[in-house]
């Protein structure tokens, strides 16, 4: 996943179109998204909206996000991660760069301010932003050699106990080798962009975003001494459901939800990337560093 | 919460009762309780039974768990850790003893194989036993000012998201002080005896039984900053709800459940105590390095 | 360890004496001690004076660090949590409360900003302040059966190789039981107070300081099932270097330091308690949050 | 760093050299270098052996560590992960590869058990082995602008204090990226091989041999949200002392030291490959699990 930096500008095209996405029921975005949609029209652009809460924007077309990628240059979506994270599973194998413009905090994905929003926008039209390639998983679920569910993740497939309070043992493989057996609250297997949201918190690493690897954090395990195994993503990682007393999900991002059963199968493999655009200079280890305040806690004893 | 030691001889009583548990649905400890029934028997004493699977038992009395610590003079239960926890809660205030017998493997509470069985019971009955007082935990939920429901846990008080994937956020006040707002999977409040069972998956620290503590252990702590706090159990800690899109649960011994909603409020306190009983000469140490395979896992490089 | 509250007023003394110290080559605090000595000669107070760069100070008597205590009612000392330690190490044993002015960044021990100071120390003098007993440790390290050397901590006890890179291995005993033989970088074991300092850096709980008890943290553990285990310091924790490649040392509050070589033994047990006094309304848990910016760090990616 | 499977058949090869290392000191380890060589002599085969202790050995050639990886085209070293350790790193950039046979536990490095020293050795000469390119790193220390010195690491390059107790405060950057600045006991750099060894104690994750990444695993931090990072091996890490009041050492595989003082710069990149040659079948995942108990440590309550 090589860090490029590349530009939008598609030299000879008649027309180009940005795509508007907003968290839902957030008030400040949709005075934003009004207001980036009459500055695109401006500047010639065609603006494409996508989601609920965006009927009131005049002159602009109307897609699902399923169809987005398809049709616009540009998408720009005004929230935090999780509305960015909503978005990008949608462009999972799209070369259509996202721009995520963050209405508060600085967020992992969401790196550019509101308060910056035209000239980040113009700023990325321009050619100037920095594209990062975020790779994704996709789980598929079986039950009885049949296929079940399949979906995909940006950040993270979680499974997890669905029911209080009793853990849930399951078995995994990677490729085609067996890795452990493990009662836990569950298990994270994350991207590298997903390693420092759940991942996280459940005492993972940092994976920075060009490794092409896979983290496997095993969460609250039973097992004291197991430990985060950071695997490469070319290999296929399966899990299978064992004897548990509970009943199970799989999670996709927090946002897609799959049951599963005693017995059911579970294999995760890398999927296509998603590509995130940023304003120049910006530093990855920055961003860390002020999200996780590295500038201060402190257990302390001197003097 | 002193560790003493005393026997179970009450000089100058005409007859003494024994209690009887048994793991649910296992086979090996219905055979045990039979032999054991008999056994007794024939030394004279008066046999007690509770729970299911008991009903094949001839010549005994039957009560119900509830009843049971007014009426016996020692409790036997037959069954791993968990089979204990079920009876342990019911024992709660009673100066009554506990004697597991574990069917397999090595309990934190239930120390006696079953192999040697009843020699464990005559050891207890000869007053030679080394009874441990366990703190006990009670737990109340609050609405709106009104009391919704209250328990007891002889192992832990867990306060966790009901349906995955979003996190809950709760605010913790210790003898009204405030402590933290915190968002994560859940918190866990331990006994010192439940320091070695769900806390410490979660990353607790192993508290002595005769520390009068009780372990606060957030569950995948968003922030990640936050540590396990080990606080007197003289104090009161108060948590509530606070804007989570989640429904929670509060969980007592992985046994009984508590439905929270947003705002709602709980209070754990100490409790009564729980008297088990033990062989002489056990170790609790010795549990732990059992347990936790002190004696093996390691990272080496050495050669 | 009862959070009594009480005042420094003895009605009826003829004369009361305030001991100074302050973090050695810290001009600010030497500033501030020659305020503050002034200030205390206008109220009538004999003022003692300890250590180094407090000669320029007239008017005062002078006394070692170590006879301070005997001879003074309140000792204040201008520095941060070092400062204080170096001086709290002499008055283990001593009712004579010690006041720590910090003159940066709140501490876990002292607590009292230095623009407040005169407001402080008046406060105190007043009898209005808010006294904590700490409990401290006495290590004693011994050789083939005869004492090498004694020591005591305010805040820890921690054993570490001397030289890199190789581990230490030990063994250790809390009252007369193997609790384990480990290979490690070392291990600190802190009282209450202690537990917010290098105990916590190396993966430990916070532990409440009115609970009696030690933390027995690992640093760097081989055996990945280890845990830190919190046990009642009315137990002597005895540690053996057993067949280490290194040498290895014995650092009391990071401040005292003895030698150990292979088959040395270290014995630990409770001590004296230390007073510290704070301002009223001093909010333990306050401190905590602060200090581990409980307001901040955060994993997130919700939007 | 691809897991290729090639053997060590060179066709055409009038005579085939076998050089040999054993663990210093280590009886058994001698006895089973004289059965080896003399076995290898039978076979028609040159035996080289190297380092100290295999003085007794009649009829084969004597070089120098440091000469060997030209001279021979198989290595084999009896002892453990820390004799193969001395041994590899001369063999950095080498395509000769080494055989490690373990005197007693499995290792991560050295898997073949010696009761099957000839088989192992036999298959690999045949062909049949499994090689696996571990990657290194270079450290080199500069004091202001000079070069002070460089040494090279297969498993870890540990930046640590040298005396007791303070801690060290360095900087760190990551291909020209500010990352942190942190005061710790010290900093892990190591390779995947090296994520079992120190790293792993240190709280790092496991990381699978064929991803192209450094981890970083800071040692008892002082900043609490502090956390192991995951850096592509294609990065330069630069890491600078800062205002530390102890000195401090930098340790490459725990066998080479380099002393550093404040003020001092090293950097850390990736350098050439080692090839560890394993038994056909070999399982890394069943080494971790061998190796880190996941077979049993459990902190338990059910029943």
């Amino acid at each position: 996943m090589p860090r490029a930096a590349e530009g939008l500008g598609r030299e000879g095209e008649v027309s180009r179109s940005v795509g508007i996405s907003i968290k839902p029921g957030a008030q400040r975005a949709l005075e934003l998204a009004v207001e980036l949609a009459g500055w695109l029209k401006q500047q010639g652009l065609r603006v494409v909206v996508a989601g609920d809460g965006l009927d009131r924007l005049d002159g602009v077309d109307r897609l699902s996000l399923e169809e987005m990628p398809r049709h616009v240059d540009l998408m720009v979506v005004l929230g935090g991660d999780g509305a960015l994270l909503h978005v990008a599973r949608r462009f999972i194998g799209s070369d259509t760069p996202i721009l995520g413009i963050n209405l508060g905090r600085l967020g992992f994905l969401t790196e550019a301010p509101f308060a910056n929003m035209l000239d980040a926008v113009a700023t990325v039209l321009d050619g100037r932003g920095q594209v990062v390639r975020h790779s994704s998983l996709q789980a598929t679920s079986w039950r009885d050699g049949e296929m079940l569910h399949r979906g995909m993740a940006v950040n993270d497939v979680v499974l997890q106990r669905k029911e209080h309070p009793r853990m849930i043992e399951f078995e995994m493989h990677v490729a085609d080798q067996f890795v452990f057996r493990l009662r836990a609250d569950g298990l994270v297997l994350a991207t590298p962009a997903g390693s420092t949201a759940y991942a996280l918190s459940a005492g993972g690493p940092i994976v920075h975003p060009s490794l092409e690897a896979i983290s496997v954090v095993p969460i609250c395990p039973h097992t004291l001494s197991n430990r985060p195994v950071v695997v490469p993503d070319s290999d296929v990682i399966e899990v299978v459901l064992t004897e548990s007393p509970a009943l199970a999900a799989l999670n996709l991002d927090g946002q897609e939800h799959m049951a599963l059963q005693v017995g059911d199968q579970v294999t995760v493999e890398k999927s296509g990337t998603v590509s995130l655009v940023y304003l120049p200079g910006r530093n990855y280890y920055g961003v860390l560093r002020s999200k996780l305040h590295w500038g201060g806690p402190a257990a302390e004893a001197s003097g």
